[in-house]
C-alpha cells in the first residue's frame, strides 16, 4: 500500500506512510465515504495503541490544543465521549451546548458561527439537526471539523467505533453479522454496512416488514459490493452469526400501539434466544437501550454494548491525534 | 490504631497505615456511616496538608484523571466545589448537568447510565433527587462513586466539610455546639450529629416545636452515644457554646405565613444576640442563607460561613486523592 | 513614563515598570476609565507577544490557576473567548451559566455569591444584566474581578479588543474612524470613543437621526478631548477613513417597520459602497451581524470582523497574565 522509502516510525509501534498522515492532518471528517479501507485500518490500529491512555494512563500528546464541541441539538453521550478522548490526551475542551448553539447563531448564519469558533479552537466537533450542515460548515472552518451527526445524514465516528468493537471483541475478516430492528429510519446501519463491505462481511438484515431497509439503500449497498440478505425473525439467523447488532425500535414509528408491542416483543433479545447462539457471539447496541435487550443478558459474555460505548474513547482519540498531529 | 510496622510515610508529613489507604482506594462513599473515626481523622488531616493547594499552589497529583459530575438535580455549589477540588489537583472534569442528566437517562435505567459514564471517567460524583439512588448506582459503577446528595438521604462530603470547619476554626474535642433551625427536614443535621458523637460533643438542638427533630432520629442519635438536649430559644444556649450551626427555615414548611414570620424573626442571628456569646464562638451555615443571619454579623470574627464554603475544596481534594491514589 | 531604575525585563521582550505591574496585580477591571493610556499600551503590547500562544503554541503560564465565568445572562461569545484565553495559558475554567447564575443566587445576594465563588477561583469574569453590578460585586471579591458587561454599563475587554484590532490591522496614531449605526443604545461606541481620544483619533459619528448619540455622551466625549463630528450618510465619509466600525441596528428601536427597513437598507455595507473606499480601509463589527454587511464583503481585504473576534483571545490573555502574575 505504501512505498517503503516513505515509512516513518511514529511515537508508537506501528509504521505509517508519510502520505497517509499528511492526508489526515487538517482534513474534515464528514462521512465514512471519505475513508479508504487503508485509512480505516490506520485509525483502528492507532486506537489499539491508545487504549491504555483511554483507560487513564497519562498522556500529554495534545496538551495546549482546544477542541470545540458545538452541539445544536443534545447528544450527551457523543459530547462526553469526545470530551473524554480530548482530555485523556491532555487537551482542553470548549462546550457549546444546544441552548447556546441556538443562541450563538440567533439571527446569525452557521457560516459566521463556524468562522468565529474556528478562531477559538484547533478542531470542531459539530452536531446539527439538519442534513448537510456539516459539509456546509466545513467550507467555512479554518480548522478540521468532525461531523458528529447531522440529521438523517452521517455520523462517521459512530461507525468507526462499531468497527473497532467488532475488531476487538470479534473479528473483521470473514464476519457474519445480523443487523436487527429499525433498518428504515436508523441511520447507523447504512454507514456501518458500507464500511463492513470493505472487509467482505456477510450482512443479514433482520426487521419487521414496516421497518425494512429502503430499496434505494439496499441498491446502494449492493453496488458497493455488500453481501446482504433479508430476514424477518432473529431465530432464523441466531445460530449463524458472530455479531448481533441490535437497534432501537421507536414507538413513534407505529400508528397503532398494539402493532408496536407485537414487534418490540418479538425483537427483544433474551436468554432463551441466546441458547441457540454461537459461544463467541457478541451483542452490540448503540445505546441507550429501552426494552430491546433483557438486563439478564448483561451478565453473559455475549454482552458487548457497554464496552462498545467505552470504545468510542480510543477511536476518537485516534482520530484526534491523526487530525492534529503531522507526526505519528 | 495501627500496627507500627505498617506505617508508611506519604508524600506529605503524616504517617498512615497501609491498610487504611488500601481500604480507601476504589471505595464508594455513600454515607457518613461508611467511615470510622480513624478514617474521618485521616481525611481531615490530609485536608490540612492540601489547603495550600486549595488556595492555588500548583499540584499535578491527579493529572490525567477524570471526574464525572453527574447531577440529576441542580446543586451548583456542590458541583463547582468538586470541580475546583479536582482541577486544583491537576485533574479534569466532565459536567453532566441536570438537563443532560435527565436526557441521558431518557427511557434509560440509572444502572445503564452509570455503566456508560464509568467507562469515561475515573471517579463519579452523583447528585440525585431520590433517596437510595447513590447506593443503587454504586452497584453498577466500575469506578469509585461519591454520593453528593440523594433526596432526603445522605450527603457525606457536606458533613466532612462541616467537621473540617469546626476543626480549623474551633475544636473537635470537647465541643459544645448548638444546631439551630429546621431540625425536622434539614438532612445536614442528622449526619453531622452522628459524626460529632464520635468526638464526644455536647449537642444542643434548638428549634421551634413544629420543626423539632423526629423521635426516631433522636433515638438513633442516643443509641449512637450522642449527648443531646433540646431547647426552644437560642438565648438559652448562646453563652454556653463554641459553635452555632444555623440552618435555613423554609417558608413552605408553614401553612400560615404569620407563623413563619414569627419563627423566622426569633431565629434570626444578629449583633444583639451575639452580645452574650463567647469571644471564640463561630457561626456556621451551609448556605445559601436568606434572612437567618444579619449581614452585619459578616464583619465579626464569629462569621465562619464563607470559610466553611471554601473548606469544601480541601476536604474534597483529600477524599479524591484517597480514592484515586494507592500511595499517600 | 517610567523611572529607568524601575524597569524590569519580563519573560517576554518588552521592558515594563515595576509599578505598572504591581498596579495590575490583584486589581478589578470594571471600566475603560480605570486605565491610563500607558496601561492600555502595556496590555496591547503584551497581547502582541501572546498572539502565537493564542493560535495554539503551548503555554503553561497560568497552570494551576482557575478562572470562574459567572454569567447571569447568556453571552456565549464572551464566555468562550475568556475560556479559550485561560486554557491557551494552561489554566482551568469554571463555567456558571445564566441558568445556574440565577439558581446560585436564588434568594441569595450577589454579595454572598461572589464571596463563595471567590473562594473557589483565582479570578472572576462577571456578566450581569444590571448596570453597576460589577462594581458592587468587586467590593465583595477577594480575587480580581473583570466586568464582562453589566447592562447598559461597561464592557472594557470589548473596547480593548477593538483597540487591538485597530493596532494590528490599521494604526492607532492619526486614525480616522467612522462609527456607524446605532450610536444611541449601542454601548460599545461610547467606551471606544473615549479610548480612541487618548490616541488623538478623528471620530466621525454616522447614524440616522433617531439613533444619534445623546447630547450627554457627546459632551462627555468633547470634555475628554475627543475630536468628533456627525454625519447621516456613510457615503459622505467613506473615502476619508481608515476604519469603518459598523454596529447593529435593532428592529425593536423603530416603532414603524417601514422606518427600520429604510434605515437598515441605507446603512448596509456592500461592494458598491466600497468602491469609493481607501485601499487600506478595514471594516469592523462586534458580531453577530445580521444584514449590516453583505457576505460578498467577507472575501475582500477590507473585512476585519472575524479577525476582530479572534483578537479577543490574545487581549484577554494579556489581561489575565497581568492580573494573575506579579512578574511579567
Amino acid at each position: 500500500m505504501c512505498d517503503p522509502s516513505k515509512l516513518v516510525t511514529g511515537t508508537f509501534l506501528n509504521l505509517i506512510c508519510v502520505e497517509e498522515l499528511m492526508g489526515f492532518a487538517k482534513r474534515h471528517i464528514l462521512s465514512m465515504r471519505d475513508f479508504s479501507r487503508e485509512e480505516i485500518d490506520l485509525i483502528l490500529n492507532r486506537a489499539i495503541e491508545l487504549e491504555p491512555f483511554a483507560k487513564g494512563k497519562r498522556s500529554d500528546r495534545l496538551r495546549g490544543k482546544i477542541l470545540a464541541n458545538l452541539f445544536f441539538e443534545p447528544s450527551t453521550r457523543t459530547r462526553i465521549s469526545f470530551e473524554t478522548a480530548m482530555k485523556r490526551l491532555g487537551g482542553e475542551v470548549l462546550n457549546l451546548d444546544s441552548t447556546e448553539g441556538s443562541s450563538i447563531s440567533k439571527g446569525e448564519t452557521l457560516a459566521d458561527t463556524i468562522r468565529v469558533i474556528s478562531g477559538y479552537s484547533d478542531i470542531i466537533v459539530l452536531r446539527h439537526p439538519k442534513e448537510g450542515a456539516a459539509r456546509l460548515a466545513s467550507e467555512f472552518s479554518s480548522v478540521p471539523l468532525i461531523n458528529a451527526g447531522d440529521g438523517a445524514g452521517h455520523h462517521p465516528t459512530q461507525t468507526l467505533l462499531d468497527l473497532y468493537t467488532i475488531k476487538r471483541e470479534s473479528k473483521l475478516e470473514g464476519l457474519r453479522i445480523a443487523l436487527v430492528g429499525d433498518l428504515k429510519y436508523g441511520r447507523t446501519v447504512h454507514s456501518l454496512s458500507i464500511a463492513l463491505s470493505y472487509y467482505g462481511a456477510r450482512i443479514m438484515l433482520v426487521s419487521p416488514p414496516a421497518l425494512r431497509m429502503s430499496e434505494a439503500i439496499k441498491n446502494d449497498l449492493i453496488s458497493s459490493g455488500a453481501d446482504i440478505s433479508e430476514f424477518e425473525n432473529i431465530q432464523d439467523v441466531i445460530s449463524d452469526i458472530d455479531v448481533l447488532y441490535v437497534t432501537r425500535i421507536q414507538k413513534e414509528r407505529f400508528p397503532i400501539l398494539s402493532e408496536y408491542n407485537k414487534v418490540a416483543g418479538s425483537y427483544r433479545i433474551d436468554m432463551k434466544l441466546l441458547e441457540k447462539a454461537n459461544e463467541n457471539l457478541i451483542i452490540m447496541h448503540p445505546l441507550p437501550r429501552v426494552d430491546e435487550i433483557d438486563p439478564e443478558v448483561d451478565r453473559t459474555p455475549h454482552a458487548a454494548y457497554f464496552k462498545q460505548a467505552f470504545y468510542g474513547v480510543p477511536v476518537r482519540m485516534a482520530l484526534l491525534t491523526l487530525l492534529m498531529e503531522v507526526d505519528g
